[in-house]
């Protein structure tokens, strides 16, 4: 299996089916589950807190190995609760695409980091 | 596009391409990158907040059309994270599927919420 | 120590101590701190994960235990961040309190789940 | 109102009161009271999210004055949380304390970034 042959529907009804196999749909409510990504979320995240954004970017081949699987945590519970709520995602995402395409033009925004960086005080000051 | 066309790697090449073509991969560190996933998991978590696990799954058109993309959000992240890291998450959600299918086996675990409802206090009077 | 005697300026300033005594100021940034807040609520959120809301009522003892303990760990934190930023919270709070008396009048919301519930399905059919 | 004078009890009081005026104990429930802290916790660092470390102690007065109700709210449903449990947040925190205390002797720990740095490649080359 690689990214190259593998279709957003493979991996949802691999997922559908590990769920339903253990009979779990019951504890699946896109309420747990909006938990659960959160909490694999922060998972991730702890790799990286204590270290620069330099850092994060020279990762230990373990670190990675671990990284990936968080990742893959992530995933596969937002494709649980596509499942659930019958979203399809490939479709979603190429609408959501297509918006921050619209909202971020390349001519505006190259090289910035939006809006966030209106919090400086330099500028305040400037 | 739809779930059963699309490929990761297509998702993959389509959120590198709106990086890349911002210049935007100075900000999508790994360490910025994993708290992006977490605030979109957290915008997620929020349509949810006050609602009962049944009413989570009652929602109206609208409302699963803003949390269809902050879904489309935390995997935009998520690959974003996987094109900065080289990590193929085909493979990596493959391995984890696996991984999972041994540590929660059917017959153990079917039907039951795993490990956190040894919290519950009847079960300590019991 | 109990809670009727302790003031905010007192754990700021057991906080603070902590983190100087450990040179760790270097690593107590704003940004870092947030993440930081950020994964305690999601290791506070593990323990609920799976649970029904009334479930979530009838904890262990032992389960309270680790529970205050993630709460102490994400009061902690936000002392940190108060005291990097020079924020008085009792202060703040009473500011945010009183925002909040005004935004959501007694008469008004009493025993209603405000914003979220217009989401549901009855609703709308309704 | 200010640190120095206000106690943890007169804070969860004037929360409690807050909470039972509008009949919202309903939805305080422990499971969503962890889901608040987690959302707010992601705004704070939503504010953070694309600036660097360096960055984020640079902060203008109007975003000071947002990040100070970000954390009040967050200490705010941890006080709601340590109500509806009864728990004696004081007490714990300083349980908690002196267990860092313990786990990170200052001799040991003094200007070290624990865990997480032995992640980096730097070392694993070394």
């Amino acid at each position: 299996m690689s990214d190259k042959q593998v279709t957003i529907h493979e991996l949802k009804e691999r997922m559908a089916t590990f769920v339903r196999e253990r009979d779990w749909q019951q504890f699946h409510s896109p309420k747990n589950l909006s938990m659960s990504i959160a909490i694999e979320a922060a998972e991730l995240m702890e790799h990286f807190q204590w270290l620069t954004a330099e850092q994060s970017q020279q990762l230990k081949r373990e670190a990675l190995q671990e990284i990936g699987e968080e990742l893959a945590d992530i995933v596969l519970y937002s494709l649980s609760m596509a499942n659930f709520l019958q979203i399809d995602l490939a479709e979603t995402i190429d609408a959501k695409m297509a918006k921050n395409e619209r909202k971020y033009p390349i001519d505006k925004v190259r090289g910035k980091a939006h809006k966030y960086t209106s919090y400086l005080q330099q500028e305040e000051d400037a």
